[in-house]
């Protein structure tokens, strides 16, 4: 197998950068759209053959070092008892948002295997498929990221209501927290047992909360939940991905994960100075930056490829999910130069 | 006059740190929403009298530092020849967006006292109706946060019709933000021979870009205006207001701006000690905050008064608009923890 990927999130020695790109199993492959022409979303996430059959698409296809799961961050909290619906244009609606502690009380911290056997399900496929190929990475979302779909009902632009109960009902958030803490720790755990060979933790909303804030409301829970996985399963990677991270990044570092996933709005050689030797890093090339003419794309990639080297260990991916709208062909052109740039 | 806002922007001793919040002319309101029940936004912006009126209300109702042109980062753009509209639910909606050279040669410099004359009579209104009271302050979009409505056709989740035209046809973005540069100069001049004591450049979407390209794409063009308004306007402060600034910090300091705003993703302390001694800085308390009961919001105000003193200057304000749902209470209290707290 190519473990190229699991060393660099060690801060092994490694022959090359590995790479993959979030969203990599997504709507900007044909073969993906395929599938989905034949399901919808849902059903897709639910369907360990199907979900297994489009997580292996990029692997082929771009060459990528690692696959990651297909699923979606809100599968564990429909199994909380939410109703999740998808919508074309207003993206996840979660109906009757939670704002009060009864409404916490009546969400169920669920059991995987009980409530998502179809995610370990994909995952013993998965693990099947790749087993002379590459790594497969689990995840999850972050409780604070959770936290604000089910109180927001979905996305947000201000994120009102999410601060309005962090402000004003500190202690229903925490309760909330506390409850979504234990969620991702127990479907994370599954995860790596049924063959998730490393994680990570999607904090897409981090971003949103002042330094201070992210210290006190969401830091806490995310340190909790990796502190548990790595005494559960020392030899597991684990990422967090903290989005829009440049403000909180000196936070961020506390989390004590193995590697830090940054997005594309800081320079990864700022990033690697404030996260130190102690971890890798992840990212964080700007997904539009997909788009730029091949000559200047490459020189993107060796660009932050020379950056990289500074970390103890650099996995190249985007800063963000890839968009629906990317050539394929720019992708497997950004893969080959990312290996071909870096080829010790 | 009370000049406390016009000092600190000039790293002068000054009594107590002044305050002003972005939007403070708003939907949170009633007094702003009566005149809104007779007039649409756009004719509000464009009769001078209205305008007038609603800019002096938060002077009167909050008791801020400064009061700040009621208009809409768009009127110039509309005045360069596109049809603006506002949508309640897309908000602005520029009709034919620009994404070719012919598209951007249709468009007009335009000229403020042809073009924008109600801005320039609005200012004149508000200089001798705040004679006594505060300074006022004009404002302007940034060239680049311009070019994202101009491109995009209005708001955008990605951003990806900009980064196209940045990536595959630099040219052409560069003749528009040449355009736009030109403009927003003519602008804020304009503003400041009709009354202006103070500009603000609104960088709405600096943060949107990876430090590299704000570097080249947007950071030229902002110098430019800098140093053009202080040559021709040497006794006016200018005001930098990068939102989500925390990634490319050490850029925006290079704007040659007398004063940056920063949003509330950073750490006002982090701000400062990374922008140095030579500027003034304005900001930054998340508008959320203002949901706090008010123990815990003076609490917040205090120490982000304690962090500012570090800085050359010190404008308090919010680290974005103040949100329609905020109590006219809280703000009030905000604006009289600022003055009570940093008294000297």
């Amino acid at each position: 197998m190519n473990d190229t990927f699991l060393k660099a999130c060690r801060g092994e020695e490694v022959d090359y950068t590995p790479v993959w790109f979030m969203r990599q199993a997504g709507r900007y492959l044909p073969e993906y759209q395929a599938v989905r022409e034949q399901v919808d979303f849902l059903t897709l996430c639910k369907t360990p053959e199907l979900a297994a059959k489009v997580t292996l698409q990029p692997v082929d296809i771009l060459g990528v070092d690692a696959a990651i799961l297909f699923s979606d961050i809100l599968i564990p909290v429909e199994a909380m008892g939410m109703h999740l619906e998808f919508s074309e244009k207003k993206g996840p609606v979660l109906s009757e948002p939670v704002r009060t502690k009864s409404a916490v009380d009546r969400l169920i911290a669920p059991d995987t295997e009980d409530s998502m056997p179809f995610v370990l399900d994909t995952i013993k496929i998965l693990r099947k498929e790749l087993e002379k190929k590459v790594p497969l990475i689990g995840f999850s979302g972050a409780p604070f990221t959770l936290a604000t779909y089910i109180i927001e009902g979905g996305s947000s632009k201000n994120f009102l209501n999410t601060k309005k109960m962090m402000f004003q009902g500190r202690a229903v958030f925490d309760y909330l927290m506390k409850k979504l803490t234990r969620t991702v720790i127990s479907y994370l755990s599954s995860q790596i047992i049924a063959g998730a060979q490393a994680v990570q933790i999607f904090d897409s909303w981090a971003g949103i909360l002042a330094p201070d804030d992210y210290k006190e409301f969401e830091l806490p829970y995310v340190k909790k939940i990796v502190t548990s996985l790595k005494k559960q399963h020392p030899e597991t990677p684990v990422i967090y991905f903290a989005n829009n991270c440049a403000g909180i990044i000196k936070e961020v570092k506390k989390s004590g994960a193995d590697v830090i996933g940054i997005d594309w709005r800081i320079d990864i050689a700022d990033a690697i100075k404030r996260l130190g030797k102690k971890v890798a890093v992840q990212g964080n090339l700007d997904p539009c930056a997909l788009f730029l003419p091949q000559e200047e794309l490459e020189k993107k990639v060796q660009d932050m490829l020379l950056k990289g080297k500074s970390a103890k260990g650099h996995i190249f991916n985007l800063g963000h999910g890839i968009l629906p709208e990317t050539p394929v062909k720019n992708a497997i052109a950004a893969v080959e130069a990312v290996h071909k740039y870096s080829k010790k």
